[in-house]
């Protein structure tokens, strides 16, 4: 059944980690500047913009862009913001954001990632009479490969980006997600987002690729860090992503993908610390609507395989997460257990009178240990409701794997004894 | 186009707050117990619970009903937890947990919704063959109906509620919701969730109610608290719900519904302090899948503007609360200065011999007043991190909702524009 809409032939997607936190990034005014030129002379269809910290930053580039980008929508969560912004060309509809339940530790102030409020945020976009759903992501920073203290919540934050795609997108007639990932291509996080949405890397479905080659980030990091060796480069080290996802009636081809080479020409620094993703889409009418999400029974069994496997290996890292996390609270009662008896000391050196002499010391010092006793109560009891916290949460992603996990196994029995049912008749 | 897959007949869905907070609700294990008899006897297809706060009693519950109802999935969120549960007859295929964004203070420990993660879960139900979603909720509750501070909260989760059960419902074939929205029928969050969704109150669709007539909550409550005048009876104060919508395949037919009674023949309490709800509902092949969301012009017309209007009353009180918070944010940073006032006496008793005289008043005087001092410090800091988050939330649902209303004034425009044009050709 072909569809009768006209499709429109191109659709080109912009992505950039604009790296804008405030007195902290380096030339961040300027660099606005020069990633508001470059929208307004590139005129993509959609923009999708991570760490868009400053909301008067975003309402610059939406006073720049007005004529060239007339629908705009900047998600609001966490202390500090999303970081999340969408520019259009097409009227942006509707917005819906989801909150990752889990993202990093408030007392992490050197992170900052928790202050953030890390989120995916959608927008409805009417591209041509096609109900485009167009999702904006960042995930939580990796800051150390060897020891990654957060892996258990950007798995979870993957788990909920995933659901949250899977479970909004199916009215959809074109899914495009970018962002931030914070993941390697072949990460966990990443091949499990990949397996259970089914949206496709433009980067591998492209045979024109245009760019660094190596690690899209890293070029444009290391001209601020002044540190080629800050991170050794590798093949495949991208964190940066555009995906892509067609439906019934319309399938969809990744042209072209190209990216921003570190420095800019007529310009002493690049854009970010990240690189620009371009990615050009050909939108094509689907021959048979049948045969979206159709595929051959050895096909399905590889992929639904697969789907298990990812699943377990990430109900592995959750549960080692839960244990963890679990050890964390423990340590928050003893933290507390702690506070009371530094809150008992101030009255022992009332009730011993040879310490009660009258000295600046003394007052300085009973000051001191009840001041830091309260503080160190009042810490122990956050610690431990954010752990409490942190702990139903990843025991809710292990459940939801273990449901997904259930059903990927029913569905497996079912088309093997369909299978077998069917090679039995052949007999 | 008719459906060829045969659909069940019935559908029998129930809603129960359960009231289960250990230590504090009466009767709470005996209540469970019958709760669990309940269940088991009804045999209910889908059931749904709220204010199962503890999850030791999810798991007695899940024990007991094993054989009756083998699926059974609890959301988890918060710090105690959502309280939200679901038990079916039919498989749960997948669950995801959307936790509202504005629940509450956390210093409110009197109220304590805000240490409960309220939410909305959602759960993908295969009812042969056919894709349920079916959601369970419990929003933030009304403490007082003249003073409403929580007002604003309340808007905000029916906003989310309702943007959350549009985007991830498009896929399915039948919609089921159930729980307790703390609102009244015509509560303005109730009519914002009606109004978006197209779900529809089984209470008013069915010719067939057995219950009690005014209020179905009340006549439970009363019994715990003896006092009959504690909350006035009003026609319509109900809060609970169920409500359904069907798809282009399967239409429903909401045949009767029923609510438990205040006592319980042969037990000396009622199941909670809420009454239990249980619709029974009919699901129609939809004889042309065409007619499913079709509406005469001017039906269109006036659902548009009722939409409209709705939205523009919730924006009304989310800007207030908006306004609100603001002013608390801003009393927040008076309270950290207040503080830092506060930590520099400790100096000024030392610095004033008169008053540093060796006595063990001012040994506590000093340890007090820094002690004080510290507390609040670190108080005023979080309350200005809360405040601040819950502007972001309250400026994002503005954001949203202007969205909505932009979208639908086009709509609008663009129907009135096509019956001008239609009417013109005519003449």
């Amino acid at each position: 059944m072909a569809t009768e809409r006209p499709v429109p032939d191109k659709l080109r997607v912009f992505s950039l980690n604009c790296w804008g936190i405030r007195f902290f990034s380096q030339h961040c005014a300027q660099r606005y500047e020069m990633i508001g030129d470059l929208l307004d002379r590139e005129l993509h269809d959609i923009a999708l913009l991570q760490e868009v910290w400053c909301e008067r930053d975003f309402l610059f580039l939406k006073r720049k862009l007005s004529s060239s980008y007339p629908y705009a929508h900047y998600f609001k969560s966490g202390v500090i913001g999303s970081g999340l912004a969408v520019f259009s060309r097409h009227r942006i509809q509707d917005a819906l954001l989801y909150q990752y339940s889990l993202n990093g530790h408030p007392y992490m102030l050197r992170h900052g990632d928790w202050f953030g409020g890390k989120a995916v945020g959608l927008v409805v976009v009417d591209v041509f009479g096609l109900k485009a759903q167009v999702y904006v992501t960042h995930l939580h920073a990796e800051y150390s490969r060897a020891q990654d203290e957060y892996l258990p919540h950007r798995i979870v934050q993957s788990w909920e980006l995933l659901q949250f795609v899977r479970h909004t997108s199916s009215g959809a007639d074109v899914v495009i997600l970018g962002g931030d990932l914070n993941m390697h291509p072949q990460d966990l996080g990443n091949r499990l987002i990949r397996a259970h949405t089914g949206l496709r890397d433009c980067y591998t479905e492209t045979d024109t690729f245009d760019g660094c080659e190596d690690g899209h980030t890293l070029i444009a990091v290391n001209h601020f860090t002044k540190k080629q060796d800050l991170i050794p480069f590798e093949k495949g080290i991208r964190i940066d992503y555009i995906l892509m996802k067609g439906s019934k009636k319309v399938s969809m081809k990744c042209e072209s993908l190209s990216t921003t080479k570190g420095s800019v020409a007529g310009e002493p620094f690049p854009y970010s610390d990240h690189e620009a993703l371009t990615a050009e889409l050909t939108l094509l009418q689907s021959e048979d609507s049948r045969q979206h999400g159709q595929r051959n029974i050895s096909d399905s069994h590889t992929a639904v395989s697969e789907q298990m496997d990812i699943v377990a290996e990430a109900r592995a890292v959750v549960k080692e997460g839960l244990c963890h996390t679990e050890t964390l609270q423990a340590r928050a009662l003893h933290l507390m257990g702690g506070a009371l008896l530094l809150l008992l000391l101030p009255l022992l050196l009332i009730l011993l009178p040879c310490l009660c002499s009258c000295s600046h010391f003394s007052f300085i010092t009973t000051g001191l240990l009840a001041a830091a006793g309260a503080v160190v109560l009042l810490s122990g009891l956050l610690f431990y409701l954010l752990f409490t916290t942190h702990i139903k949460v990843l025991k809710e992603t292990e459940d939801q794997m273990k449901l997904t996990s259930d059903d990927l196994q029913s569905k497996l029995a079912g088309s093997r004894a369909s299978d077998f049912s069917s090679s039995d008749g052949s007999i």
